[in-house]
């Protein structure tokens, strides 16, 4: 393991992530915020003062191995949620440091599953950072990292594997030959989108400070929101937009991309793309007939159906309506939507659709295969052919994600709460969308939990977000053992 | 598709179905149960008058493809399933054809979910009947047909294609050479336990009667039982007798073979077997700890969790205590063991547990192979290389197994229950269990669905059994589609 090279790369995340503690500072002065302030500023102290030293590090080795690649954002993630966590902490917005580092994570992989029960009593500068890990988390740090970097494209198998173990998706989409370029044309898309849906929601008359935290939290596909009611007291205007937002950022960026070269066809096309607006449709159609007779006229039984289908299925989490009373049928699509997930390459959490395209025609496969046991049939998406090698990736994946999921769900229910919510939690953390059912709806949060659950939770959120194998990899022995060749 | 070497079978399978009936009769008339005799009758005559002229029909060609022998089973025990409800609907013991069927089907795949609240005061002729079924359907009703059939040896294909549609595992097992040999041991080891089973039980003062149904029930790992508390009233000897025989019936009955011809270490090496058993023994010591305040001493509290593990990992569905008013750990660690299911090549359902090995060493594998991309790695089972394609039917296997369990979640959804109810309703049927938690705990039963969801519920115990195929094949146009060469 090239130990120097990772711990190089996680000082400079460390820095990087006290830097962007700054506004929130800027904003708890602003404000009057003495106790935010002082907090915002120890733990930026403290973020350079433990990582700029490992900065310092020179690797004796310039290469890094897909191994390492996976180790140092697995590692990274969870030191940057220690240090993002210290604001909370010392601001005493979360008097413990298990629920602060719950809340963390949960920002940094854009969950949006909280602890706190009334989070308008906050210090704005608290509520900004809070806001801010979404944005942050959702495209990725290393991502960003990759981007500063003045050696990012002479050493592309760096560059490369840390993209590739932090992207979302069946393979990192390496948008133009340069590594750095690729970085730096997502992250352009994704500011540019941030800062419409900015404009779009103060031009609705949102306050600026709401404006720009739940910008963060639809950008990320997060879900924290700055009022205890989350979006439902902001207008039907505001609503849609944010409906709109949602689903454009559990898009796949690939597509912006396609867009901005002017390869239309190639963009409209996609076949993820289509399969995830055709699932929203049937969603929002079936939930809305189911549940007419709740809510008064057509648009606003539309509005609501369609807000809460475009946060479940992009893992945003937000919620206008307490989806938890709703007649059963809507409640177990939603559960299924959780478990669906947004498109890859998108900041969306979830299995990705395409990893459903996939499962689905290999699920058909495995049909004919039986009726034709000789027969060789080869999968397509979008045209192109699928190797057998994806195939099998994409089902050990899936194998490995219901694995997670019923041993956490086990887990989980040591807490003795009911099963309805035992498994909504470990859905809801897992997939990063945040509100579950029963004791985890919208309008209740994680705070009863033990402290085990909150742990094992927290992992789920991790496993989730970086899907699967850099927080496995971490507790699997023979990922420390040297290679031998 | 051959449709006249079908439905050559099915007359054939309608006519043993019809003759298996003689027995309930008699008891019908012994016991002067006039309307269950009647029903009996009546039933027979109708199964033979359907079977026998189909089984007039000459194949014009002898061969059987794949395709023919999945979708003969699936055919095939669709109408024994039809032709089995008549006598519930003729006796009057339940007046909906539509739940006659649902409780046939709940028989025939070993399930024994019901929807009769008080079976006791059934016609002998009539319980005895619906005990039966469990019987006839564990070991496989075409399994049998193999045995009779003078030409199944010369007509190999026909015999395999048929055993490996309707015996449970990932490859059929051809004990012998000879397929017909094979069908013979496997149904005398089946015989020889379910007679020392009812010996054990007689022994232990049991009524004969429920000695008798209670056997079949245990054999074919089904779960009907013949008193309203399942097994409960029934002394501690008892209970521990039909503990032990649920297990054994779990077995792959390939061990079983192994003892007789003396190969006795490569039996008790069994990796199948042995992982069965560990989990069976960590399940009922964290259940034993966990519900222990419930109980009065030590040998009940280890003698109840024995029992419901046993119960449920080997699919029977009996019962000796209300396990849905178990703490939340007990419970969660049930529904776990209901989709992992007992082994193969044995009469229980569930996904089976050398599918659960393949599937962790694939995770495993999968695991290892993000760390070293360019690894190639065998999966070894009983030291046995598996090759890829088997992994990937696993896998594919697995993704079957787990949309068809949301698509019926959800349909289930539609009548309103608790997600827990439909949820564990959909898990106790698809892996042919019987009861579940909530609105289908031990204590409750089906009655109170709606027709579709009986529907869907029968589908999901059929598509159990015999493990997917056959059944979604019928519902498959291109499974109808002339071979194209």
């Amino acid at each position: 393991m090239n130990f120097r090279a990772i711990f190089n790369i996680i000082g400079k995340v460390l820095c990087i992530v006290a830097v962007f503690m700054l506004p929130a500072l800027i904003i708890c002065f602003a404000c009057g915020e003495r106790s935010g302030g002082i907090a915002l500023a120890v733990s930026m102290a403290i973020g350079v003062a433990l990582g700029g030293p490992l900065t310092r590090l020179r690797p004796k080795r310039p290469d890094i191995f897909a191994r390492d690649g996976l180790v140092t954002v697995g590692l990274a993630w969870i030191f940057v949620s220690l240090l993002g966590a210290l604001p909370f902490l010392l601001s005493g917005a979360i008097p413990n440091y298990i629920d602060c580092v719950f809340e963390t994570v949960s920002g940094f992989t854009t969950t949006g599953a909280t602890i706190i029960g009334d989070v308008e009593c906050l210090p704005r500068g608290i509520l900004y950072w809070r806001s801010f890990t979404h944005w942050l988390g959702g495209m990725g740090v290393l991502v960003f990292l990759l981007i500063l970097n003045p050696l990012a494209d002479k050493n592309t198998g760096e560059g490369m594997h840390l993209l590739r173990a932090e992207s979302p998706g069946i393979k990192a989409s390496k948008l133009v030959p340069r590594m750095k370029e690729s970085a730096g044309i997502l992250y352009k898309i994704y500011i540019a989108l941030t800062v419409l849906e900015f404009v779009l929601l103060i031009l609705g008359r949102m306050p600026v400070f709401d404006a720009v935290c739940l910008s963060f939290g639809t950008a990320g596909t997060g879900g924290f929101g700055v009022l205890n009611d989350s979006v439902a007291s902001y207008g039907p205007y505001c609503q849609w937009v944010i409906t709109v937002f949602m689903l454009l950022f559990g898009v796949n960026f690939y597509v912006y991309f396609l867009l901005l070269i002017r390869k239309f066809k190639k963009a409209l096309r996609n076949e993820e793309v289509i399969t995830f607006l055709v699932i929203v449709g049937i969603s929002i159609a079936v939930i809305s007939v189911n549940i007419f007779r709740l809510y008064s006229g057509l648009e606003e039984t539309v509005r609501t159906a369609a807000f809460q289908v475009a946060s479940i299925i992009s893992t945003t989490g937000f919620s206008t309506a307490d989806f938890d009373s709703w007649p059963q049928l809507s409640r177990t699509i939603l559960v299924a939507l959780m478990f669906c997930g947004a498109c890859a390459g998108s900041t969306g959490g979830g299995a990705k659709v395409v990893r459903m395209i996939i499962s689905f025609k290999a699920a058909r496969r495995s049909i004919y295969k039986t009726m034709h046991p000789n027969s060789v049939r080869i999968i397509h998406v979008d045209g192109e052919r699928i190797d057998d090698e994806t195939v099998s990736a994409v089902g050990a994946y899936m194998l490995v994600y219901f694995i997670i999921t019923a041993a956490a769900v086990l887990l989980v229910s040591l807490d003795g709460k009911s099963f309805e919510t035992n498994f909504t939690a470990v859905a809801a953390c897992l997939n990063n969308i945040g509100p579950g059912l029963g004791g985890v709806g919208p309008m209740e949060n994680y705070s009863t939990f033990s402290w085990l659950s909150k742990v094992i939770l927290t992992l789920s959120m991790l496993i989730g977000r970086l899907e699967v194998y850099p927080i496995l990899l971490l507790f699997t022995p023979t990922a420390w053992r040297k290679i031998q060749r």
